[in-house]
């Protein structure tokens, strides 16, 4: 198993989690009153942005405008939102569990990328936390709110630790397959236990 | 006329239609009491927003950054709009359909650049919906308001629907010049009879 | 002295200017009660956001996904504005005149990049500011705010002047060193004159 690594099913996973994202972005963008086109959009920006950023940022074409199955992924989202709106409201603790999975996944996956273009290490750990946490980002500052990554969660965080575990494990002699589980392991972890025992950073305040 | 395509134009009415997005978008900054630097701005992102987003999209180095007459129409047309802001003020329908004309002649246009790139058909008709109404989406987040296309107007659906059927007539037989024209005219006539009929999409709803 | 240019120190100077420029985003940051992470993302969106966007549009990979020192000097800049937030807090006249120099560098860096890669001058000066101003624009979307630039400073004025003045005097023999230092010279100058006496433009305003 330490050989069988998650990357070899990260085609379909890849296209699944596209289709989780746009899931919860169309739901936030029912919150908004938007129209269905705009519901597309904020579907699209939650489920791609992030790589779309990433991609930009490494002067590549993102992956989406060559492979037409990620906007399908999209398009099929925001229908199965709209018409079982009601059944997925019941299912919050599924909806997060699939949305954890998806940013250590897209974590491991845009570090791999940007490193395997020569990015140097700590930038590459930076390229794979936007990967994971700036759909988000664009879906809010779409939605014009201040994204709330910025305020509340330790979201980025988690993807941070199990970024900087993946680096280092690769100094070692570890193999990448079992360096790949334990980043992810340690994402969904940190993700999961955040959200159990309500982990925040204090914000920061202005000096009085 | 039927093999005299409107590309034949394009290079001047690529031009015109950033003049005329330029004074729309500095009337809209008039109304957010910005000062001329942020009007010119607001009214650069007007104009050249959505060609930008395409082309960055694309990987290409936008059209503007290779020859100033963009720059230039846009710096016209905010002097104009200033100083002949009462003027423009009665014209409102003329800028209607203006506009009109210049998303439809922007959709065709980006769609065209995109399947030339290889890009496949339904990204390419993305790419041109994003060429005609993305300048407005930027023009909004800089103004910090949620974009008007996702809640009121059926305006990106008549660039859907216009960039559908130039693809769609492109399986046919039809000649490139007579697709042009049809996707441009039914471009032109859902958004007239959109305005006119005060056509409009539900907005989505968060579950009671 | 006139053929030392300025740009001969302008690595190390780059990594200064992203350092200062990164605690002012960071003490933004605290009065917007972001978290540290958040904190560090509008840090870095101040400090390298608009060479990222000039670079985008140019086509080219930014500068800081390449080398590591910026991210870095973004880092311990944030590390450095929360820990003696105090003390910076009474330094405001030093962090404007270090954000001024900025600003004023960052102009020129940015209209010789851009000339050197073949861009038309007019397209270069806006390029030039582009990558001094639009750090704070890139703060102000994230922040959920209209652009400060675009309403109340002669900020980018101030920048667009020198940057002209830079193009003028490379039509006359004027050597390389000579020109950027007037250049330089010129930004400082009108951005503290006009802080000194509060000029402003006027503000667009709507026909009533």
């Amino acid at each position: 198993m330490t050989e069988l690594s998650p990357l070899t099913f990260f085609p379909a996973i890849d296209v699944v989690g596209t289709f989780v994202f746009a899931i919860s972005g169309t739901l936030t963008a029912a919150d908004k009153k938007l129209d269905p086109f705009g519901a597309s959009v904020i579907a699209f920006a939650t489920a791609l942005g992030g790589g779309t950023v990433r991609d930009l940022l490494l002067n590549l074409r993102p992956i989406w405008v060559q492979d037409e199955r990620y906007l399908i992924a999209v398009f099929v989202a925001v229908v199965v939102a709209v018409v079982f709106r009601r059944q997925i409201g019941r299912l919050r603790r599924t909806m997060f569990l699939f949305d954890t999975v998806g940013i250590a996944i897209f974590t491991v996956l845009g570090m791999e990328k940007a490193l395997r273009l020569g990015v140097p290490p700590l930038i590459a750990l930076v390229m794979g936390v936007v990967s994971a946490v700036f759909g988000g980002v664009v879906r809010d500052i779409l939605c014009n709110e201040i994204p709330l990554i910025f305020r509340r969660e330790v979201y980025a965080t988690a993807c941070l630790a199990g970024g900087a575990a993946y680096l280092v494990m690769g100094l070692s002699p570890v193999g990448l397959g079992l360096r790949v589980w334990v980043a992810i392991g340690i994402i969904i972890l940190i993700r999961v236990l955040a959200v159990k025992y309500r982990w925040a950073f204090p914000n920061l305040r202005p000096e009085q």
